[in-house]
Formats: structure tokens, C-alpha cells, sequence
């Protein structure tokens, strides 16, 4: 496996590593706990789940490339973890420095897991072949990521791309970011369950209500998902609602950036994956691009790996011509 | 004047030229009526700006480069002209194809006018020096243009940089593009007098209806910046709504793009001069970047010659390396 790159993927929980090939393939993982309160011991995670990752491979050498993804907001330039709500640990955090000192010689590339995952996705996954590259990730947030011509879209200082903040409503719910109405605290898993609960409120005779066991805070957006399938109406009304929200929003990034594909990636993408034709078809009223349905949405190449393969594209240079 | 290229912005009424120096500076222009029914009338009246130009300029070479810019759709690879509202004639209209015939040997470059504008503002005014450039012109509509680079960001068919018609409000008033709630349905110059007209319906004690001749309908968004100044407080309503919708629109940019700079021209941005520090203080609540206030909002430097530079401007590839 020495054409190999690592991949490893910083939560706030959890250290997963993989050995990927130039293909984009993982062929072995490791796993560790991540130490989020601690720089140092955070620190030795990584390492730890690096040497794992070795004796699984059962190679010793020097690793020759690590690419890291971590929670946002972090410098890609100077990798430098700035400060990620759960990564307490390593606010300021100088990570690049730290690891390029721990494993001289190895080159080292960090960025966050959306852009990472974006560019898995460009050069390995759904989006192989276009030019530029949407891709979001749907879950318990919404990150975004931009690939134009094979390269991340950073902006002024790494903190572009972060669309899951774009506003579609100055009155709508406030977020954690301190915006109102981001498609994020709209669209999310747990948005589209508040949504759910907030109807079931006026609206009790729902088979949800049962599936939740009674208990209107038990909800989940899977559940949602599952109602909906077994035609339950408050299911369908919020659907429908957030097909008309994610539509609108990616109607703007249609608008403003004409990607060549849409990937959507995420927990909740698996839900959505029924109704990504529902969403192009409400673009009629929601973008004024000339060819909206020749951008296809599709459903995104990487699910759990998203952030180990994602990292492993960050320093993945096999192939491109500059080597940046 | 070997070395200036001849600039060109067709309008639904007007076509005007401008011979351009390599730093940006206009030395001659012309201008005559568009026929905008009349494809081969449009055509000659664009020759007859060239030659018209040629002889102010005392020059009588044949051009060496045309650049155009002209109301979108239009395709910029191509150079066709789709079909914008106000040039009927020329619809499906293979312009680059005529001029080449017309001009044999002259480089020609076609764009739509804010891609352009953003262009001329990159390479010689506003956002001169920076790397990322977003750029919008606020008058009857609100269109914008990105510079990526040097570049103009045109998107898979270059209908990118459609950021006037970013939807902040799905159940907002209707725009002509057929979507709800786009920042220019409520934050350009008409929409601007819109808002200050359902005001006076509740409060006409006002000194804007008296500017208006107490005539609801003549009111114009000029008098409510000329209101707003003499303390009324329906314009200054209207002019907080305003500055509230533009910075969560542009703060969508920043959380999206990141640009380095971003520039304001257009009717309405005379108007809006005094109040762009605002615009960036309401960013407070309207973005998560971590450093919005390191991002300029500055004035255009180009006013009613924005089309005439942009359009050089495209076809100015001195002291570039790539000559695209």
C-alpha cells in the first residue's frame, strides 16, 4: 500500500483513520476516542489512531501524507483549529505545526469535514467528472462544500462555503449561529422534527405520535421519514415543506454558482433520497437559471467514510498536475 | 491610441462606446439609438457606434478588440444572446459570430453588463489589488458579477452570478423572475418606493408624500433617501428595512463566497453611500464569519461607464499571462 495517503477524521467523540488508495478505496481503519478537552491528549489520539491504522495495514514506515478533517471553524492555510464548539480541547490549536513536528517528512493537509468531503465526492464519488462541485451534507446540521476545477473553494480566510448558513427567512427560527431562518435550522434532522412536533401540537391523530410512543419530544426526523411512507398527512405536510425549503435554497446556489452537480451527502440524505427528483421539479418557481434540470442532484458516493475519504483527497496529489 | 480597446454597452435604447486605455481611463466615446426589434438594425447600430467612435477618436484602423456587453441571458462562451427582455430582436441572436464576420482579425469578447461591470471594477477601480471580488450594481434591478482570480466566475453555461435573485423570503412579494422573495423584488430602487408607498398608506403625515406632489404613485426611492435626510420617519423605516434586507443578503454572500471585497454600484448605490458601514455593522446577526469586518464594502469607482470599462475590460488581456 504504498501508493497510500491517510485519511483521518477529527470529532468531537472519536478518532476514525483509513488507508486510501488512489482510487479513492479505503483499505484498513482504525478507530479511537477523541479527547476533546485536552489538547495534548487529543493530540495523542490521532497519533494513536495513525499507529493503529499501521499495524492493521501492517506497515511501519513513515506515513508520507496525512489529511485530517475536524469540525470548523479552522484555517486550512495554516491549520490551525481555530474554534470548534466540540473540540474545547484545541481552541487555537495549532494542529498542522503540531503533526508536521510528530511526523517529519509526511505532508500534512487539514480542512474542515464539509470541504474535505466535498472534494472526496469531486474526485472520487458523485461528482467525478464535473467540473464544479456543490455538495452538502444533511444531518444534524448542513455543511456545504465548493469544488471548482478540482480545488476547494476557500475564499478570503478558509471560512467560505459555509451554505447551510444561508438565510431564506429574516423572520424564521433563530439559529445557533446567531443568523435567523438558515436553511440549516430549517432543513436539518432536528429541524425537521421541531417542525414535525409543532404540527402534531394541533394535529394528534398521526401514526408519528404513536411511533414516538406518545412522547412529542421522542420524535425524530427518521421517524418523519417512515410516517411518511405509510402516507401519514402531518408526515407529508412537513415533507413537503422542507422540499420546498431545500429547493428554494439550492434554487440560490443555482442562481449564483450554476454548479455542473449537486451532491448531497448526510444523515438525512438517505431520507431524502426518494424525493431528490421532487426537488429539482419545484426549481421551476425557485431559480431563474435558463437550464436548471440538466444540473443533477444526486445522492452522495461516501456515507460513514465521508470524513476519512474526504481527508484523504485533501492530500491526495496523484494525478493533478500542481500539486496543490 | 494603438494600444485601447474599444468598450461597447448595448442597451434596450442605446448603444454607447468608449475607447479604453490599458489602466482603465475612457478617451473617446460615442453613442447612438438601439433598434431593439430589429436584429440587422441593432447590428448596424453597433457599427455605427464603432465607426462613429473611430472618428472621434481620429483613428481609422480596423479595431483590434471589441468587447460588448449587453443585457443577459446571454451565453458568453458563445456568444449568442439568449433572450433578454428589453432586445427582442435579438433573440437567438449569434452577435460574436456577426462581429467576427463584420471585423475580421478583432479579438471579440461578449458578456452580460454585471459580470462585466465586476470585471472593470477588479481589474481598474474598486476592487482593484483584491484576489475574490463580488460585485453589485442596485438600480431598477439588482445584478451582480464575481471575479475569481481575474476572472469572471461564469458557471456551467454562464448564467452564474445571478445574486440579485437570491431568495431571502419564500413567501415574499413576486418577482418578475417568477420566484418569491428575492433581495431584488425587495431591496432595488423600485421596490425601495414600493415599501415607502404601503407606508404612506398608514401614515401620511409624511414630507414624502408632499415631494411627491401628494401624489402616491410619484413616489421614487431618490425622495426617500431626500426624506430620510430631512428626519422623516417613514423614509427612515423604509431605509432601516432596506439596510436590514441587504446585509442578510450580503451576509449570505460572505457566508457563501467569502470574497475579499465587496463592491456596490448602480443608481441606487449613490443613495446608499452614507450607510455602508451599516450595512456591515448589521452583519453582527447576519453572518458567521469569523472576520466580516476585514471584508471592505466600498463604492464602485465606474458610474454610467460601468458598461463601456466592463466591456473593454473583457477583452483587455494586457499584463495578464494567459490571455483568456
Amino acid at each position: 500500500m504504498k501508493d497510500s495517503v491517510i485519511g483521518i477524521d477529527v470529532g468531537g467523540t472519536k478518532v476514525a483513520a483509513g488507508l486510501v488508495d488512489a482510487r479513492g478505496e479505503i483499505h484498513a481503519r482504525s478507530r479511537t476516542p477523541m479527547f476533546a478537552n485536552d489538547a495534548a491528549r487529543g493530540l495523542a489520539a490521532v497519533r494513536s489512531a495513525i499507529a493503529e491504522l499501521q499495524r492493521c495495514a501492517g506497515t511501519f514506515d513513515a506515513p508520507q501524507a496525512i489529511g485530517i478533517c475536524a469540525p470548523g471553524p479552522l484555517n486550512p492555510i495554516s491549520g490551525m483549529i481555530i474554534n470548534p464548539p466540540n473540540l474545547p480541547g484545541w481552541h487555537n490549536f495549532p494542529l498542522g505545526e503540531e503533526l508536521r513536528r510528530i511526523y517529519p517528512g509526511a505532508v500534512v493537509r487539514i480542512d474542515n469535514d464539509a470541504n474535505a468531503a466535498a472534494l472526496a465526492e469531486a474526485k472520487w464519488g458523485a461528482g467525478r467528472g464535473y467540473r464544479n462541485v456543490f455538495y452538502a451534507t444533511i444531518g444534524t446540521g448542513i455543511g456545504t462544500g465548493i469544488v471548482f476545477d478540482g480545488k476547494i473553494y476557500h475564499g478570503r480566510t478558509g471560512s467560505a462555503a459555509e451554505g447551510g448558513h444561508i438565510g431564506v427567512d429574516p423572520n424564521g427560527p433563530l439559529c445557533a449561529c446567531g443568523k435567523r431562518g438558515c436553511i440549516e435550522v430549517l432543513a436539518s434532522g432536528p429541524a425537521i422534527a421541531r417542525r414535525a412536533r409543532q404540527k402534531l401540537q394541533d394535529n394528534r391523530k398521526s401514526i408519528l405520535l404513536e411511533s414516538a410512543g406518545g412522547n412529542l419530544q421522542a420524535v425524530t426526523s427518521e421517524m418523519v421519514t417512515k410516517a411518511y411512507a405509510a402516507g401519514d398527512a402531518v408526515a407529508k405536510a412537513v415533507l413537503a415543506e422542507t422540499l420546498d425549503l431545500l429547493a428554494y435554497w439550492l434554487g440560490n446556489i443555482v442562481d449564483l454558482l450554476e454548479p455542473d452537480v449537486i451532491v448531497i451527502g448526510g444523515g438525512v440524505s438517505t431520507m431524502l433520497a426518494p424525493f431528490l427528483e421532487e426537488i429539482r421539479e419545484r426549481w421551476r418557481g425557485a431559480t431563474l437559471n435558463p437550464y436548471p434540470l440538466q444540473i443533477p442532484v444526486v445522492l452522495a458516493h461516501y456515507k460513514e467514510d465521508a470524513g476519512i475519504a474526504g481527508a484523504a483527497a485533501l492530500c491526495d496529489t496523484r494525478g493533478t498536475t500542481d500539486g496543490t
